[in-house]
């Protein structure tokens, strides 16, 4: 099966054991990998009310077709469990060169079971796996255990995703992260890892990624190649050598950046902490995942007065954001060793700046207190504070240890209002996008499976691009909505987008590389031979977003859980989005829009049965509460 | 706009009016053509219990996308309008070179409104429009009104679509014929034509069918050219060299081939009415539509004992079996007569032969007495009588005035017990394809909307060969389910084949020709310029489906009309299937199973709201009864 290894790798924990299993063609293809393995097992095998962070749960690593195949894109594998934030569907994806190996070590998932009694590490080299003990290097940061671990392996090209203390510590927004700086952020899969005392998974492989044209994956790859070389450096759109962060003007006028705890939308200074001051300051390197000639990757290094250490890379938009004007901070170099510090202990980003901006808006409005902060003067634009405060919460020192739970469960412990500064969905904190400017966005964090999330949503005002919207045109989208606009044209829009970023999630593709829809059918095909039409991928976004539906359905999330945090009902105290809020009728019609378009209850969001039929998994329906 | 001429003609025959209108692109792409423009009309203009032989019903000529253009099965139009057989959504498509000739006058679509006072026929010329007088035709067989026509315009070149006098006398499935051989065949649409006094629509263009990349609509073109010419004649598939027809044998082996009304499976000498016998006695030449290398149609002589005039072709497969074997008839020439008859009058051969055939069981049980018919006997097996029938049928004399209304109007008006003859869905004959034998195209043919139909079906026998299944995994259909399976595997390959079908009856595809999707694709790209998706043209399927539907409702039409006649429900009286029937539980539970993977409601058959929305057409949900 061309572009697969073929087999499954289920390692229980608790007993030990480690098994292989080889499904059949067909289910690859009905559910092609990431997200896709991910609903699939979390449905059929995780019992319904199991705690995260308890043994019972599953920590699932999932490859796709592409994965390990030397193309643009193909270097990401997603992590899914039940998650600890949300208590419902849990999937990151991540980038590096971890994925590739364990393709080439022989498995497209890994199937993680039990807890086991003491610290280990899982070993898996060409075809075979082994659980190691890990306590040497239990509390390491990631650079440090993974240097042992290449060193007691005697191999330097060993790939790893690991967590750090804020994993070990279940943190409940820890992320897993390969190869020290690609960190799969999102839903605190790094918590289920630490809840199952498992440090690290250390890879080898040197299999070949078999696939069905060989000509035809060069001949894509090399397009890709040829299209980055020629595009000149620092130009828009994915703003190839400068990575992610390149607007941050562009972000404040519009209202769009985050800025102190989504209150207010001043943050005088911008280029402070943009993408071309680290060019221009700190910048040692850009870096690429596997086999990607875009190189979006920040490498910066800092001597002082921080000091930030390359080896963890340098910070996305949504650090910088998250971290710095949320934070109400622009202090580049602070916000590069929080960064820094978030790599170390394996800490989302977005979760952590958010969560101390949380505090942040807390404090200034005396719900917290120097008194419960051990003295931490916790004002917005404090930005020793700030990084004080990421090495609290990766240690759960002091308010750390509260702040590691998250906004929605610190504001139930903190009291005194504190709820309305906790600007989360369905308990994961929102991301660097502002949904009152961004209506559809808005109501794509209000119903996605995971919580708030901007990886498998649109950014609407993209949309306002001719471009943009000529690129939808090819799934049917032909007209043209205004920004501010949620009726049923913007719904359509964000859910055939969310099908085709389910289906990036699933392929394991990168959504930042500039592939079109038909290259990305053009490489499926190649690589695995099928006869596929993009017919069969929006139906598999589909499929696989019905699945996570389900699954939240079944573990108790309804539809009062699709919605937005208070924050956003309210204009911005100052700044461009002043006078400019989400209206609730507005998007509670919405959501009704989308749930019927989606052939789900108008009111309670359940996918019909026949929906599911049509969908070819009829057997998700008797996970439903009324089958 | 490639691929399109820009421009619908109106024509209204009670005031003489003719108007042209250029809709936009977005219109063009979100109903392409064909069926799409003919429900968009029908809902959007035609008052809600419209008689269809009134001049309140319109008739619509549709173009698609790819009319017109030089390459294999571009040659094909639409014909709709409210349905004199059902009261519903009526569309048929036709071959020939009327289309072509017509895009290339510069329309893609006429709309023709009222009734004129006397007889007219329209002339259509580069780009404009007369209505002429026809009373000098009017009761003329098509190769004459042709002629005379061609002669007083002083243009042989003239393409024509005609009625004869079956259309003029409002036979109930009179067709509209292109170049007196190739027939729009279903729904009646002959006797809305006759009903509006319209002999004829004349076209002569001399534009360009202007295409956005020529040469790759060229190589394409030459692609299907090559495949053709490499195909060795009598070959199998669609049969390149016998036209259809030449599987005789095999369809009374299975008992597939429907046999004296679809009440026995014993036809001795299938082979006698085969298209391999009529290459080797009667045949003079295979014809084709415009630009087409495949050649698939009959041209045939007879001059003893009747006279077979080759101006109007061949007879297809659907006619050897609805004129022959469902008649008990083997007599090959009688049925080249009669087909002979039904082109010079007008008249479906599929609605001639199964009204014919229901005539014969109705004298055969004494429920029509020799007296009934004139003194003609009408046993099954008697040929001549069926000939002299479909004569008096197009002239609606004697007793084909009664059987001029279909099978379903004739037997309410014979009463005792006929009814149980009238082999019908929702008063459209069926067609020559076995539902006892093909389960999911019974269930087709009870929930289409034109009522019983092959043309937008699957014929699921085909799915039992590996080849064709390998074809529809394309959509994501992967697990093979056997021929005589209801359930939701089947179902769905239902709904998906449907919208294909659907999808080509609005780009103008002829279904015969042995495009992969992919192709389909690149083909309407290459026309048109758009980046369309396979998603997109399948949304356009399903969207199309959804607006035939809606009509149908608002005009009183139910779930209980989506059923097969009671005959299928018991087993052939001998013959292949003298032990296999459909069964009516399976069937109702299949027909709910389709409704709710359309997402409409389950017991109504009601779209609803939100799968309107989501297809781009909230506007229809304004048609139904509960908006």
């Amino acid at each position: 099966m061309f572009g697969y290894a073929g087999r499954i790798l289920r390692v229980n924990l608790t007993d030990d054991k480690i098994r292989i299993e080889s499904p059949d063609e067909n289910f690859y293809r009905r559910y092609m990998g990431g997200w896709g393995f991910i609903a699939y097992y979390l449905l059929r095998e995780l019992e319904s009310g199991a705690d995260p962070l308890s043994p019972v749960n599953k920590l699932i690593v999932a490859l796709g077709p592409i994965t390990g195949v030397p193309i643009a894109g193909s270097g990401r594998n997603a992590v899914g469990g039940k998650s600890p934030l949300t208590g419902g569907f849990g999937a990151s994806e991540g980038g590096g060169f971890f994925g590739a190996e364990l393709k080439k070590a022989g498995f497209d998932c890994i199937i993680i079971e039990g807890r086991a009694e003491k610290p280990v590490y899982l070993w898996i080299h060409d075809g075979e796996a082994e659980i190691r003990d890990a306590k040497h290097i239990w509390g390491m940061y990631i650079a440090d255990s993974q240097r042992i671990i290449r060193e007691e392996l005697k191999d330097n090209l060993i790939r790893t995703m690991q967590i750090g203390p804020g994993g070990e510590n279940l943190v409940r927004y820890a992320c897993v992260i390969n190869d020290l700086k690609h960190a799969a952020g999102r839903t605190g899969m790094g918590a289920v890892m630490g809840s199952k005392r498992l440090k690290a998974i250390a890879v080898r492989g040197h299999g070949e990624v078999k696939v069905a044209d060989p000509d035809k994956v060069r001949k894509l790859a090399e397009a890709m190649v040829d299209w980055a070389s020629a595009k000149p450096r620092g130009a828009g759109g994915v703003d190839w050598g400068l990575g992610t962060g390149a607007w941050m003007t562009a972000h404040v006028l519009s209202g769009n950046l985050p800025t102190r705890n989504f209150r207010d939308g001043l943050f005088p200074n911008p280029e402070a902490i943009s993408a071309q001051t680290i060019r221009d300051t700190i910048l040692i390197r850009m870096d690429s995942c596997y086999a990607c000639p875009i190189r979006c990757k920040k490498v910066v290094k800092v001597d002082e007065p921080w000091k930030v250490d390359p080896e963890y890379g340098g910070p996305e938009y949504e650090t910088l954001a998250a971290l710095g004007s949320n934070c109400g901070i622009d202090d580049l170099k602070a916000i590069c060793k929080a960064n820094e510090l978030c790599q170390k202990y394996t800490i989302d980003t977005i979760g952590a700046g958010a969560t101390i901006a949380f505090a942040m808006e807390c404090y200034e409005n005396g719900i917290l207190t120097r008194e419960d902060t051990g003295g931490l003067d916790l004002r917005f634009g404090n930005a020793e504070a700030m990084v004080k405060l990421v090495e609290m919460i990766g240690r759960r020192e002091g308010i750390g240890d509260l702040l590691a739970e998250g906004t929605r469960r610190a504001a139930e412990r903190i009291g005194g209002g504190a709820e309305r500064y906790a600007v989360h969905v369905k308990g994961q904190e929102v991301p660097m996008h502002e949904p009152r400017l961004k209506r559809a966005l808005g109501l794509g964090y209000a119903v996605s499976p995971t919580g708030a999330d901007h990886v498998h949503n649109i950014h609407d005002t993209s949309f306002i691009q001719k471009s943009a919207w000529e690129k939808v045109k090819a799934l049917g989208i032909l007209d043209q909505v205004p920004l501010e606009d949620l009726g049923p044209n913007k719904v359509r829009l964000l859910i055939y987008c969310t099908f085709t970023a389910i289906l990036d999630n699933c392929l394991l593709m990168c959504g930042s590389v500039p592939w079109s829809y038909d290259q990305k059918l053009e490489i499926l095909r190649a690589v695995t031979g099928w006869n596929s039409t993009m017919w069969e991928l929006m139906k598999l976004g589909e499929r696989v977003l019905n699945m996570a539906r389900v699954f939240n359905i079944r573990e108790g999330i309804t539809a009062d859980d699709d919605w937005l945090p208070d924050r956003f009902f309210h204009p911005q105290t100052a700044g461009p989005l002043s006078e400019v809020a989400v209206n609730p009728d507005e998007l509670k019609n919405a959501r009704r829009i989308y749930y019927r378009m989606m052939c789900w209850d108008e009111e309670t969001g359940v996918p019909s049965r026949g929906k599911l039929e049509e969908l070819g998994i009829g057997w998700v329906a008797e996970y439903l509460p009324h089958p």
